[in-house]
């Protein structure tokens, strides 16, 4: 097949897109070898056309006209990279129906507008691929849609924020959360406004589209049951370390009995958990299902040139798949319920500030066991003037019946605050008690 | 697009061969859905038709005859899961230059004839693709080809045999070499004959398709340097233990100024790298390169029904890109030298049993830094009877330099042993130099 020279387009020339047009640049050899074609990108859509930029585009490229992109009929492919829902949302939907493949980096768009952006593709026929929405460069929408075809996926698990858990794994060195975050923001981790990272919005938009991506279902983001990580104080970062686990921000999406559970919080990690081993800015997602039992991929989660090596692979997998009906089809084909929230279960960590006197434990212990909730670890500090702190790791529980004990718990006249929960996610079976 | 029913055929129907089948049955509704075709098996190739099987094939599907697959047209994908470099390799051939694309789980086949067999499918204007081959379900051969297209990767590291890693894990708890692989074999990781995974050729072969497929350019299964993990003994474990390190056996693929280096032996890894993490059986492997840092892909590396999942994937990855000229290259577009064996660095550890007398760490000192090897860590253990243990950490050394050193050092009075070196793996910088 002879080489074919295939015109593309940019929305937006910030970071990413600079960087994508000079990877096309440098590596345009390698894409033909791979694909028989050679990419040029011979529009660029942008606001200010004098702006200074990383790797200068080619004159005539930069235009602040989206008309000239869509009623140009060269163009096919297009790349998303500017962000923000709107102008991007309107634009990705227009090109789309004009019959041209787009692929974007941008998650809140696919998170938010998944529905309407995929019946569009299907109306223009064409292709809608986002890697780079979900951890930048690493490739796990394509290994899920495309490798793990029929290895019927039944649980997402991840780290995908890597500001939290940059975050996270320098409190666990000692710095306070204010201090974590000053250091994040100076090593360019986290934006002036950090809100969308640490109240976990930004996972639970990754979280979203993973889950519909791996159960074949729309998983709305509103939907994503979320807590972030500015609850955490540095008493649970103490606590976590003394029962050898660490506190990360853990994403989790579980195809339970026909139902769907997708959840964002910080949770108590097991230090030999391979979660607990991802470290700084990294991310990490483990997918487990029937035919593979567990695959897991790591990498940096964001980034200009990841995200960029993520945007042009996507764009050759169209070229590379064109006419022949490959993920042409919405990835989701079936409308499955979510699980009420309090059924979705878990080993629970919480600790309780307390009274030290005689019966305080047996009504504690007893508040759980009325709900049927058991205890698999129990560690009790003395605070001096006669307080103590529980710290109670607990078997597999229902949410709702949690709850139900720590609603029961925060009601003794002993217990001094309400506890608050943290999932555990561990790979061990506890014993049946331990008794620490 | 409309539906497509594709007849597809298969070399061998095993224990793999079976699982494909089956998982092409229960899941042709998904894979429809992504690619818009219906896969169909219509012949098996099989040496005997009346062997019972896991999951029974269609009537008239077992055959014992290549040329009924060979010459039906309507046939343009096979999956090759016999396992054996013949006959496979010769019907592979065949069937590539006859125009039928292929799939295979055959990674000796790949490793020992990958020339030959992507001239013919070149020929024959067709794919091979080969996911399958390493590390089962692990999608590494799709994330190099295809999501890491712009990558520029430098450097594979990986544990690409999961016998010998659940063997180290279990030598790591106290087994013997013996009792380790015993329950290898009882539990089903390794064959009655074990030879290739001890030997480091299973993954020398693995690696060798990595190196090949990530560097474009073809590396031979004899051209890698192979140590097994048949010469480790208890004390090597134990040192290893008490350097904060664990032993696995890992392989190394490096493209270094335009010079390749692949080499698989047991090495000391530290404590707190991703690889020393992965337990048991399963495989990881981490790619290095410019515009992704550093990416792992972690899982189970063996298993009938994860290899048939592999196979499926390609199978419709082939269809879902027939005729757009994608992947049909060869990946080898250039021939790369060899790095001389002496010119490979890393850093090393070994062991001396030396005389404990004065003077002793002078000369090993000497003898190291007459050859520009510099010592990291260093660790002295009384043995008794006048004798003495010392554990040596060097720094970041050339190979050539390391190997005169010991020469050297072998040849010293007061030396009992020539002292076999293991390359560690580590993230950490290690400071000038550590006394314990």
């Amino acid at each position: 097949m002879a080489s074919v020279d295939v015109p593309v387009a940019l929305l937006g020339y910030g970071t990413v897109g600079a960087a994508v047009n000079r990877l096309l640049n440098e590596q345009a050899d390698d894409i033909e070898r791979a694909t028989g074609h050679r990419l040029r990108i011979v529009k660029a859509l942008v606001r200010d056309l004098d702006k200074d930029r990383g790797f200068p585009a080619g004159s005539d490229v930069l235009t602040t006209s989206i008309d000239e992109i869509l009623a140009d009929p060269s163009i096919t492919v297009v790349a998303e990279v500017m962000g923000g829902v709107e102008p991007a949302g309107g634009y990705v939907l227009d090109l789309l129906r004009a019959g041209k493949h787009v692929v974007t980096a941008n998650k809140q768009l696919v998170a938010r507008r998944g529905a309407e952006l995929f019946e569009a593709a299907s109306e223009g026929g064409v292709q809608l691929r986002f890697e780079a929405s979900v951890c930048a460069a690493i490739p796990v929408i394509k290994v899920l849609r495309e490798s793990l075809l029929v290895a019927n996926v039944h649980r997402v698990l991840g780290i995908v924020n890597g500001t939290t858990n940059f975050m996270l794994t320098q409190m666990e060195v000692g710095s306070t959360y204010e201090e974590a975050l000053a250091e994040a923001q100076r090593r360019g981790f986290a934006e002036a406004d950090p809100t969308d990272d640490v109240t976990g919005a930004d996972a639970a938009a990754k979280m979203a589209i993973l889950a519909t991506i791996a159960f074949n279902s729309r998983y709305e983001l509103s939907d994503v049951d979320t807590i972030g990580i500015d609850r955490i104080d540095p008493l649970d970062v103490a606590a976590a370390r003394e029962l050898d686990m660490v506190i990360r921000l853990v994403g989790q999406a579980r195809l339970v009995d026909g139902h769907v559970d997708v959840r964002v919080s910080p949770a108590f990690v097991d230090r030999h958990h391979p979660l607990a081993a991802v470290e700084g800015a990294f991310n990490a997602v483990m997918l487990q299902g029937d035919a593979i039992r567990e695959i897991t991929l790591e990498g940096p989660g964001a980034g200009g040139v990841e995200t960029a090596s993520a945007v042009i692979a996507d764009m050759a997998s169209v070229i590379g798949t064109m006419g022949t009906g490959f993920l042409k089809n919405d990835a989701v084909w079936r409308s499955l319920p979510r699980l009420a929230p309090g059924d979705a279960t878990s080993p629970y960590y919480f600790h309780l500030s307390v009274d030290d006197r005689p019966g305080v434990l047996a009504r504690v212990a007893e508040a759980l066991a009325e709900n049927s909730v058991s205890i698999a670890r129990l560690r009790q500090h003395q605070n001096g003037e006669g307080r103590a702190a529980l710290h109670v790791v607990t078997h597999e529980a229902r949410q709702g019946a949690l709850h139900a004990a720590l609603e029961t718990l925060a009601a003794l006249d002993e217990v001094h605050r309400p506890p608050l929960p943290f999932p555990v996610v561990s790979d061990r079976g506890f014993g049946d008690f331990e008794w620490e």
